[in-house]
């Protein structure tokens, strides 16, 4: 069997196994689009709370989602081996379900290299962030199936 | 039904629904720990790659831990409503199954205030830099579960 | 006259006038809390525009109450003289006038040094925050009387 | 009247009022430079102060000149929804007048979005940290009229 | 003699000796690389326990690497003068000798200004990173020779 | 013999080698200082240019050490496995000599770990930032004997 003989090979350790940023240098700078999602799961009564808090024109989904932004624009500084990107553009929306949240982040850059980690962070921070605000009320959130569900480019 | 009428409150927003910074003056300083976990869930022979990196002392593993002791030591700048904090300790630890990574991550402090966020924004980073890592050779992978598994204070 | 021959003495400069960050460690901590406030004048009709997202539940101020709240937590960063500091609480308001938005940013420390200056850049950034949303429709806007309003220690 | 019926619509809300960068795509790389001021007011002998420690060559204006060119390099981590964009040049400028002393800061780039706010960012800290540094012999210093006074691109 | 009455200028630095960023909008986008190097020197029984960690899959290079991949991603704020640059490439890299160990970093970018300060501070920090690693068990460490070994642009 | 078979071990890493944040809990609150100190060798015609500036009050020397107490402050996020502390006091200093400028940089805490790693960070960003400003004008220099010259507690 190929596989167990010859393990695939992880493109940012070097022949020794050491970290790099990868050498992006020769690839074409292309127009690419990513978009991450997240799940909160948390008791239904936690959903009435952030609606409540919603009628009233409270805070809750937009600090989350100036959470996600900003995390998106520092990937560089998280990940270590992500490069610098500029980026055209980061969103961040919710779905709200009986007992979940869905957090979805878009990001979109002219440059060398996608932005799945850009946007897999910022659905990351969004969900942490609401996780944060709600955690006084519930001691049963879990984020799930924190994961990319497109990436372009062209 | 009570709860419709009268939901939960967040104590992050005021009466007017205002985002801030919740003020901790008041509460004492205690010896605070908590531990969060994340599941990356991969194809098992993602796994066999790993392994052969850690088998060749590969970095990937210490990436993704420095990723979270980092993470966490941020926390106040990414999550908004944080308190910044000393922290006493941090760490993070990988159990690797046939088919998942196992993150956990353990933050201790004396502070006015928990650093569950801290655990879990630790936990969230180190699974993040491991997809990092491993995304050119796995399209499948998926983070689950991140969650709380301990906090204490005394 | 005294004041032209022996002039006041910054206190953030040696007998060289080399910058340094004043030694603190025979001050002993208090609780402090400092309010600061800004101005952003501006034209009517983009008051108006405010006031229309706020009734859509628009996130116009919560960005700025987001922008606030980071800027004063991340002051010692911006602000090469300061000292890093735990903080208890910031907090951001706004009180929108026919043709301008007053900004109020409230910051609380159990400190060796007080906390005006994140006080000042909370309201500052703030203002910035706002500004940088409503720069489109008006290109009117000013940010007036940015200072400290309150100061205490006990 | 149509702007009661029909207000202006801010750039950065969509149109259920939720924040995001807004999408730059498809606009052109172009020369930019933008110029803000801002307008430190105090007394007149913490102006011969200042002025005495230049004679000694001490550091206060270079620290705020400092500390407003590195803000303008951090613009969009404390504007939540600026873009991050490579900077061609900042340049921070000082003008004492008997009891104030004006700030103006120039930024340049090559680049999709203007750098206005990075302009304004640099002029309000620069203001900021002179004074911090001037606080302890003036508790009358407030800063006036930041604005920008140039805006070009080709 | 020329040199005494003409001194060399700092390009840094404007007619009135004022700090800022040079303009480099009339400069070209190059293919630019740096290395530069750092020599920690250490005891013998240093040297001996780091490869005793290594032996052992210890993460003590890994994390020094990871500390300067970091810093070279970091210096425009680091480094008040320099430009923010998009990199393509960070690597660093290690070779023991019986007392000391050698530190590479590598950056490569496409830009208008070079990477010679990004690849300095990578080296500095991958050394101070080891430095506070190794400094429970030896009290001689010193970092020596912080040079740029090789500069080129094409 | 003892150390090839007993070697050393690094404190920062367990067992079985991982890094993370020692544990601080248990170490008292003490008063502690530490100076480290850095050579920036270079041509004498270099030195002759700095000392030009400087009679001119220009900032070079200001920008370094502005440089270097900043740097103090981030050591945390620059050095992986080190603790967030407060901070008493930083300051730098420069001593010219014919052909080298000696950089000393002194911090203070009240904490349960010491700072060498902050002075000795900030003293080599000090460095690093006067080489920026030099570079221009001289290929030669070298950085040296980046080392901590005093270390107290009580």
């Amino acid at each position: 069997m190929k596989s167990s003989t010859l393990p695939l090979k992880l493109s940012h350790l070097d022949q020794q196994g050491a970290a790099r940023m990868v050498d992006v240098a020769d690839k074409p700078i292309q127009h690419r689009v990513a978009v991450a999602e997240a799940r909160l799961t948390c008791q239904p009564a936690t959903i009435r709370a952030l609606k409540a808090e919603a009628l009233k024109k409270g805070d809750a989904l937009c600090v989350a989602r100036i959470a996600g932004i900003q995390a998106a624009k520092q990937t560089p500084q998280l990940i270590p081996l992500c490069h610098p990107l500029p980026l055209n553009k980061v969103s961040v929306e919710f779905r709200t379900g009986r007992d979940f949240i869905r957090i979805l982040c878009e990001v979109a850059t002219d440059a060398k290299t996608g932005v799945e980690m850009e946007a897999l962070t910022g659905a990351s921070l969004a969900a942490l962030a609401l996780y944060d605000m709600m955690k006084a009320i519930d001691k049963t959130m879990v984020i799930e199936g924190l994961r990319v569900v497109k990436k372009e480019k062209r």
